[in-house]
C-alpha cells in the first residue's frame, strides 16, 4: 500500500503518518517528492483497512498496490494448469481444458426433453465437440419463464455422455443442484449471476469434481480471480474461467464480449481460460465471428450455444447456431486454431463411441 | 412486440414474417410506411422468442415492447405498498417503510462483537434510527476475509431489538443463513451479489418477514423489478428496494450512485425504495452529502454504515461514520425530509425503551 | 509513481529496475516487503513513461500516483474560485457562480425564434434564474436535426439580457462560433461532446469571458479536470464545472446523473461546479427530483431546460420543463438550499428591470 | 414509432394519443392487445419528438423505431464500399480499404523527428504496411505533454510517402490542421474524442481526401454511424470507421476493445470497419491478441502503433510494438487473414520502390 500526501502536507503531518502505520504492525517507508511525500507500506500479511489514514491530516489518497490472490496466481504457480478428464475403458485418453488441444463445449441452453438434447448432441459430437453443455437448472430473469427440468435433464446428459463419451457441464444454482450435478455431470458449472455467490463458490470448492466459473457481468479481472480463489481456498485446484461478455452502455450486442480478458488472465494466472461468445454477444449472426475472434486471441476453448430448432427453445433461442452452423463454425476455428499453435477435434464420422464414465 | 423490416423487403417477405408470427399463435398488424414496413405484434401472454423472426429474410430487426413483471407494477396496484413492523407490547406503533416516515436504517458493516454492536447501537438509536443493520454473514471478495460471526452475530442483533426497540435488518446469502436471519431478525436482506441468485430470492419469497432487496451491481431497472418480482411469486408482498450504487467507468467513488432509478422505480412501481450512500460511495466523506441528495430526490429511507472505530473496522471502515457524523447527518436529513413532505424521528433521550418483538 | 515486482523477482532483477530509473534522470526507492518489493519513484517533473518499465524482467505492474493537474488544484490554491459577473448601472451587485448564491440558468435547449425565446426568459426570470441559456449552435447527433440559428440566434440572447438583465450562458462549437459567442454572450459553454476538443478548450483558455465546461458523457475526474487545466493554462482563471451525466448501461434514463462528483471535485478543485439534471435525465419528470438533490448534494448551481412549449421544441423537447414546472422546482429548490446553506433568489414580481450590459 | 399505453389506459385516453399523432401530421396505428394497447407511428419523415406524447394520460412508454442513418446505411447502398488510393507512376496499383486484401496501417503515435519517422517507416514498410500512421497535432489530456510538431510532422511524413510509397494517414483536431492535413496526407483520421465534433466533421466531409472516424470512446454502434453520416451528408463518401476500444468499469486493459461492433457495422454498413488495438488496449502485450482476433472477427484492416525506442517515446510509448514484434504480427495476421478470405502484403525486400503521389 501507498499512501499520497497533499502538497501541503507539513512534516509532522507525514510523521504522524508514519507512526499509525507502525502502530498498526507494518513498516512505513518515507519518500520524499519534488512536490509532495508519498509513503510505502510493507509488512501487511494482508489487505490493510484503508480508512484511518486516507482520513488523516495532509492525506491525498490511499493506493492499493498487493494484488490479494494467491492460489490462481502465477506467482505461486507458473506453469499453466492443465484440467485432466478420464479416458474410456478402451484406453483412449480424455479431453483436457488447457492443453494443447482446445476445449470445445457445445449444446443446448436448456434441456427441454430427451429427443430435443440427443438430437443436439448427435450434431454437436459428430462436429467434433468433446464437452456436452445442457441446462437443467435456468436461473432466469423472469420467474415465469421455463426454469429447466432439474434432476430429469441431469438424467438425459448422464444417457448423453453414455451413448457420445462426451463429457458433461451444466450449472448448479444453489448447494441443493450442486450435489446434484456433482453426481451427475463431469464439471460444475458457476454462472455469471453467481460469480459472487461466495456459498455456493465454497461448495464447489469442497467438491473434487473440476468447476467452470464465468464471469460476472460487472466483474473486474481481480473480481474474477478472487471467485477463483474462494474455490481453490476449499481444496479443489481444477478450474476454468470463461469469459461470457460484460455490461457496458454498448447496445448492439447483449453483453460486451471482453476478448483483451484471456491475455490478461493468462499473463496473472495459471488457470485456463474459455470464451462463450454465445452469451458474450446473444446474437446468433454474431457467434461465429466472435468464435473465430476468441481462438485467434489465445482462448483455451469455446463454449457455445446449439439448438436444432432455435425459434422453439425454451430459453436464449437467438443466439443458438443450427447444427449446420455450427460445422461451419468448427471448420472455420480449426484453421485458426492451427495458426495459433493450438489443435480442434476433426469431425467424427461413423457410429457413436462406446464409452465408460 | 415489434418487428421491423427492412426497407428493401419485398412484399413477400413481409407475408411470410405475418404468416410466421400467426404461425406462433399471436395476431400481427402490419404497418405500412413510408420507407419501411413495421409488424406488430399482440395476443403473447409471456415472452415471444425473438429468434426466428429476426432472421427471417428482410427483417431488420426485432423490438420487445412489453414489460414482463407483473406484481411490482403500478399496473396492478396503484397505490404504494407501506411495510409494517410490529410495534411494542405497551401498544406504540412500530416503524414503518414506504409511508410518510423515513426508514432510517443504520449499524456497523459486520458485527464484529456484542461491545462493538451495542456501543454503536447505543448511538444510532439515540439519534433516531428505527432499524438496526449490521452483517452476521459477510460476502467478502476475498477468502480470506473475516466473513461474519454467523448466527453469534444474530444472537447479539437479537438483544439489541431487546435493548433498544430497533428492528433487525441482516443478509441472508444462502438457504442456511436464511433460515436463522428469519427467526432472528425483523427483515432479509438479500445483497447486490445475490441480486440474481434467483434460488434465495424464491427462499426468501416463501418467508413471512419483510425483504430488503439491494439492486446489483451491473442490474438495469428492469432487472431489479424481475428480482423483486421472483420474491412475490412466491407469496411475500414486503419488499422494499435499495439503490447501492451501479458499476461504472467512474473511479472517484467505489460505486456510482444512481439517483435517478429512485423516481423511476416509483414511477413503474408501488414497492418503496431505500438508499444506501454508504456502499454507493465507498467514502465517508461522500456519505452525508449523498444521504440529503437521497432524501431530497424522494428515497424512502437510509441505510448508512456507522462504525464507532472504523479503522479497527473488519470491514468496509473506510465508507463508515463515526457516531458524531451520523448525528449530524440525522439533523441534516431531518431538514430536507420536511422539505419533501418526509418526517424523520426525533433524537431520542433518556433510556432505552423497553420493548417487545 | 511505483514499480510493483514480482514475488518471484530475483535481487538482480529489482537492482536492473532501480538502475533504469536513476538512468531516466528519477530517485529510485527500493522497499523490500514481506512478499514482493515495491520501487517508489520520485524526482519526475510530469509523467514518467512506463513503458519500458512494464516490460522488464521481474516487474509485475506500475502505478501512477501523482495528479498531473496543476492549476485547478486545491493544493495551489485552497480557497473556493468565485466567479462574479458585472452589476447593473444602477450599481446593483452582478450574479456569481461559486458564492454562497446557488447560480440558476435556465431557458430553452435552442433558440427557435425572437418569440419563444422571449416567452421563455420572461418566465425564467420572473421565477428568479439570473442566467439564461439556450443554444444558437447545436451539436446535434444527426445532421438532418435543427442545427440552431447562429448569429442571430445570439443577438435574440443579447436582447434579452438588455430586457431582462440575465446573464447568457450559451455554447461555442469551434473557434469561428467562440468569436461570435464571447462577442455576444456573457459566458462561453463547452459543451459535453468537446470536452476534449483540445483545440477549442485552449481557445477559450485565450477569451477572457468565463467558460462553462461540461463534464464528457464517459469522462473520469481527472479527465474532467484536465480539461479544465486546458483552459485555465492558457491564462483564464474563471472556469465553473458542470456535471450532465455520463454514460452507463442503465437505461432508465438517457445518462446517468453522477452527484457524488460534486463533493469529489469540490474536494480536489477550487473551481465552482453545477449540475445539469435536463440533459443529466432526459426525462421531464426526473427533472424536479434530480434538482432538489443536485442543491442537497451541495452543487454550487442548477443548469435547467424550460420551454413552453416543449412537444413543438427543435431539440430536447421531453426533457424541458414547462414554466409552471419551473416556478414548482424553483419553490422547492429554494427550501433545499437553505438547509445547506445556501440562497436562490426570489421571484421577482412587477417589470422587468431595465439593465446595464 | 411505437407508443405504448399502460395496462389501465382508457380507450378515451388512447382516442387521444391517436388524435394527438394525427394532428402532428403522422398516421397512428392502434394495436390492442390481451393486456394493453399499442399505437404505431408511421409517415414521419425524420423524428418525432416524443416529448407531449410520453407525457399524455394513459402512455407508459414510446419506443424509437426508425434509425436515423441514411447514407451510411446498407438499405441505401447493398455492396461494400471500396476506398480506393492512386497507384504509383509506373501504373501499379494503390492500396484499397474495404477490398479483398486487408489495409495495414503502422507508424508511431506522434512523429518526433525525422530520424524517429523514417526509421520506423522502413521497418513498417518491409514488414507490409501499405499506410504510414503518425500523429503531427495530438489530443493529449494534459496540456503539459508533448502536442505534436504540427506540419514540420507533416512535411516528415510526405517524405515518408516519397520515399517508401506509403499512404499517409494522420489526425486533425481542427479546422486550420486539416486545411494542411488535406494538403500534406492521403487521409484524414478524425480521432476518438472528436468524433462528435461536428464542425469538424462537416469540414471533412467537404474534403476530397478520405476519411478515416474513430470511434468515440462512449460512443453507441448508432452515434458512429451517425457521426459518418454527418461526413457523408457534406458529400465525401469514401469513409472507413475503426474501432479503438470503448470505456467501461473493466481496468486490465485502458479501455475495452469491443469486437462485436465489427460485424454489427458490416451488418448495417456498407463502410470499411478497421480495429485498432493499440488503442484498444493500452498495453504492448495485448497488442499482437488482438490484432489476430481483430482480422479473425472479419474486420477490414488494422492501425497498429511501431516505435523502436518507445520507452523513449513522446506519447503512448507502453502500447507501441517493436518493430520485430510487428514483424512477428504480421506473419500471424497474414496466416489469420487466410483463413478468412482476406490477403495481407508480404514482407517487402530490397529497395524501397520510387513512388508517385
Amino acid at each position: 500500500m501507498l499512501v499520497v500526501m497533499k502538497a501541503q502536507a507539513t512534516e509532522d503531518q507525514v510523521r504522524a503518518v508514519c507512526q499509525k502505520i507502525e502502530n498498526l504492525g507494518y513498516r512505513a517507508h518515507s519518500m520524499p517528492g519534488a512536490t509532495r511525500t508519498a509513503i510505502g507500506i510493507t509488512g501487511n500479511k494482508g489487505e490493510v483497512e484503508q480508512g484511518t489514514l486516507e482520513e488523516m491530516p495532509g492525506v491525498q489518497e490511499v493506493i492499493q498496490v498487493s494484488k490479494p490472490y494467491k492460489l490462481v496466481s502465477r506467482d505461486l504457480k507458473e506453469e499453466n494448469t492443465v484440467i485432466t478428464f478420464p479416458g474410456t475403458a478402451a484406453g483412449i485418453d480424455g479431453p483436457t481444458i488447457g492443453g494443447t488441444g482446445l476445449a470445445i463445449v457445445a449444446g443446448p441452453c436448456a434441456i427441454e426433453n430427451r429427443e430435443q438434447a440427443f438430437t443436439v448432441a448427435e450434431r454437436v459430437h459428430r462436429a467434433g465437440a468433446q464437452f456436452f453443455r445442457g441446462g437443467a437448472y435456468k436461473p432466469r430473469t423472469s420467474p415465469y419463464s421455463f426454469q429447466g427440468l432439474g434432476e430429469e435433464g441431469l438424467r438425459i446428459m448422464a444417457e448423453i455422455r453414455q451413448q457420445f463419451g462426451m463429457k458433461i457441464i451444466t450449472e448448479a444454482i444453489d448447494h441443493e443442484s450442486l450435489d446434484l450435478v456433482e453426481e451427475y455431470a463431469d464439471m460444475i458449472q458457476i454462472g455469471a449471476r453467481n460469480m459472487q455467490n461466495f456459498s455456493l463458490l465454497k461448495r464447489a470448492g469442497r467438491s473434487r469434481k473440476p468447476v467452470l466459473l464465468k464471469r460476472g457481468m460487472a466483474a473486474t479481472l481481480e473480481e474474477f480471480l478472487m471467485a477463483a480463489e474462494y474455490i481453490m481456498s476449499e481444496g479443489n485446484y481444477n478450474v476454468a474461467l470463461c469469459e461470457r461478455g460484460v455490461r457496458t452502455f454498448a447496445d448492439h450486442t447483449r453483453n460486451t464480449l471482453d476478448l483483451s480478458v484471456v491475455p490478461a488472465v493468462q499473463r496473472l494466472s495459471h488457470l485456463p481460460i474459455l470464451v462463450d461468445p454465445s452469451h458474450g454477444t446473444g446474437k446468433r449472426n454474431k457467434v461465429t465471428p466472435l468464435s473465430r475472434a476468441a481462438v485467434a486471441v489465445g482462448a483455451d476453448g469455446l463454449m457455445v450455444e446449439v439448438h436444432h430448432k432455435p425459434d422453439e427453445a425454451l430459453s436464449d433461442g437467438p443466439q443458438s447456431l443450427f447444427p449446420d452452423q455450427f460445422d461451419e463454425l468448427m471448420v472455420q476455428v480449426r484453421q485458426i486454431a492451427a495458426v495459433v499453435g493450438r489443435t480442434v477435434p476433426s469431425i467424427r464420422v461413423g457410429v457413436p463411441v462406446a464409452v465408460s464414465k
